[in-house]
Formats: structure tokens, sequence, C-alpha cells
């Protein structure tokens, strides 16, 4: 049989995002699945249909929601959570730096990292030094990488990560796709996505079937 | 101790409200809790943000997930799932019966029927013949329950509900109110609302404490 592998979709700006990159790792891995992290820009598809910012900001009751709701899910799991100002952070450069970091092997690492500068302390991702700061934190030189991340090459990657998001019918942080293509939207629904992919890959019958 | 209490908000119009009505009263009668059926009508809460319909119609995408989703969901608990067509069902009427029932002792098996017939069966839950057909079933006359429904004084009662969920910081269902306000949105969050409103009626403290 192959091994179980899953795409996980997130965004460095989603909320929800956190706790999903916070703890997939160790799930996966008891799991038994292979997670190729797939930091995309949301942005994009917010746009394509009609909104400027976080539906968090534009529909103000679900905002109040999703903020108690993400203190309720941060305390379960023992996260620190601070509300980074403003909210959302812009997260270009760091989704660039993540794509530069895949290849050279720091990738999920750094992924973790701003999540926790951004959500654990609050922090403003999207300025160069804060991103400088976390690459240093992680052993890797920041110069370089930052080079490497303003490359065209990882600039298409982004586009192309984004593009294939959309292809596989997501429309919000996090998400997971299953090798055969199931989609799971939701940091809630990661289990179930991880148990998902494991009966994709050793063929066996699915629950609803 | 109070006996534990839950405000279950829903519309008939729902999708994702279907199996949390199938489901809820099991559920919280192992835990001990009382649920109060607080039938709501979304489409005053969803014009007042610009939405003329349902999301699920408005962001095709997420329209798509959501009826894959309840697929799988429904085929986890068993139960029948047939997309009404045309989605959303108008929901008022039902609504209205609903809240009639209530006083009667029929209402939440009323509900139950609604759901059944409309995502189980996908039947047109908005025409009359419909409703006749789900109160004779439950062995309710139809005439007199019907001219309750359209009194002032359940047509105002319908209305209280829906502002009581705005209040309460609902903005769409279903929707879990526990007796301290903690609001929990989706029919996933049942259990965690349900386990809520038990420590919030025995003075226990919360997980994020």
């Amino acid at each position: 049989m192959r091994r179980p592998a899953i795409d996980f979709y997130f965004e460095f700006a989603s909320s929800y995002s956190y706790p999903a990159a916070m703890r997939i790792a160790p799930l996966a891995q008891a799991a038994g699945v292979t997670v190729r992290w797939r930091p995309f820009l949301l942005g994009p598809l917010f746009r394509a249909q009609g909104w400027e910012t976080s539906p968090f900001n534009l529909y103000p009751a679900k905002g109040r929601y999703m903020w108690r709701d993400l203190e309720r899910i941060c305390g379960r799991l023992a996260l620190p959570l601070r509300r980074p100002d403003p909210f959302p952070q812009p997260s270009l450069l760091a989704a660039r730096v993540a794509h530069a970091g895949f290849a050279a092997g720091w990738g999920d690492a750094f992924c973790r990292a701003v999540f926790a500068a951004e959500f654990g302390d609050g922090l403003p991702i999207g300025e160069e030094v804060i991103i400088v700061e976390l690459l240093r934190d992680l052993g890797v030189a920041p110069e370089p990488a930052l080079a490497r991340a303003r490359s065209e090459e990882i600039k298409a990657a982004l586009r192309a990560t984004t593009g294939e998001a959309e292809q596989a019918g997501v429309f919000g942080a996090p998400s997971f796709v299953a090798a055969d293509g199931e989609l799971f939207w939701g940091q809630d629904r990661m289990a179930e996505a991880l148990a998902w992919a494991v009966r994709a890959a050793t063929g066996a019958s699915h629950p609803r079937a």
C-alpha cells in the first residue's frame, strides 16, 4: 500500500490555522500519515467572492464568536492566545519564506514559529524584522532565505499552491485534502481528515459507504 | 443545583440543523440537560448582512462542500439524505407551527418530522399540504394547529425568538446557548455545548479556566 498522505492547506493570516498548525505533526505521526504543508493565500479566493478582508471582520457577530471559540480551543490545547493587531496580518512574506523553507528542510518548523509568534505572542508577522528573528531562532541564515523567498520560482510556487487549493475546492483555512481528493474544512476536522487519508491509502471503505 | 438547560436555536431551512435536530434529544438526555427548542428565522439575520439567500448558494465552493460534508455526517449517523429543491426551502410556516406546538406538547416531535421530511425525503416543507400531513401523522388535528400558528401571538413568539437569537450572538444555525450565555455554533459542537451547559449549572470550572 501507499503511505497515507494529506495536503494541509493553511493561511498564515487565518486564526483557526494556528491550532491546526501547532498540533497536526504529532496527530499525523500517530495516524501514520505524511503531511504536505501547503501555505496558500486566502486573499485572492476571498476577493473572487467580493470580500476585501476576513469574513470575521465583515460579519461582526461571526468575528466575536470566532475569537471566543478560538480562546476555548487554545485553552483546551494549552496554547497561548494573543490577538494580533491588526487582524488579519499581512501574510505574503511569511508564505513565501515558508515555501523557500520546504526544500531546505526547515519549512514546517518555520510555519509553527510564525503561528506561535502571531497568535501566541501577537507579533506583526508581516514585518521583515520579525521574520528575520524567527529564522535566526531556527538557525537559518536570514539573508539567503529572504532572497530565495523573493525569487520568481518561489513566488510562482505560492501562486501555484493557491491555484491548487482553489482547484481542490478549498474556500477557507485550514483545509485538508486526502489523496482521493476528499476535502475537509476546519481545524476541528483534522482527526476525521487523517482517518480518511488512512482509509484512502489502504483502500478500505469509508464510513459513509 | 439547577438542572442544566440549553437553548437550541435552529432554522428549518438550514441543512446542518437537520442532523442536530435528529440527535439532540438522546444526547441531551444522556447528559442530563433540558433542551429548549428554539426555531427562529435566519432570513432577517442574513438580510441584515446583505445576503438575499443562503451563503451556501452565494458561495458555490462552500455550498458544494456543505452538501458533501452533510452526506458524510448523515452517513455516519445512518440518517437518510435527500436534497430538497429548491434549497433553501421556505421555512416560515413550519417555524410558526412548531411554536404553536410547544405549548401543546408536540413541538419537538413536529420539528423532527419536518426535518426528516425535508432532508430525509426531500419534500417541500413550505407547502401547507405537507405540514398538514406531518401533523396528521403525529395525531395532531391540522386545522386548529394551523389557525394557532397564524395567530398574532405565535407570529410574535417567532419574531421574539429570532430577536433573542440575534441578541445571544447567533449568526448561523444550528447554535446552542448555555444558561451562562456561552454560544456554540454548528451541529458538530453539540456535545461540547451540552458539556458546557452541565458545568454552567453545577458551577464547575470550564476547561479553559
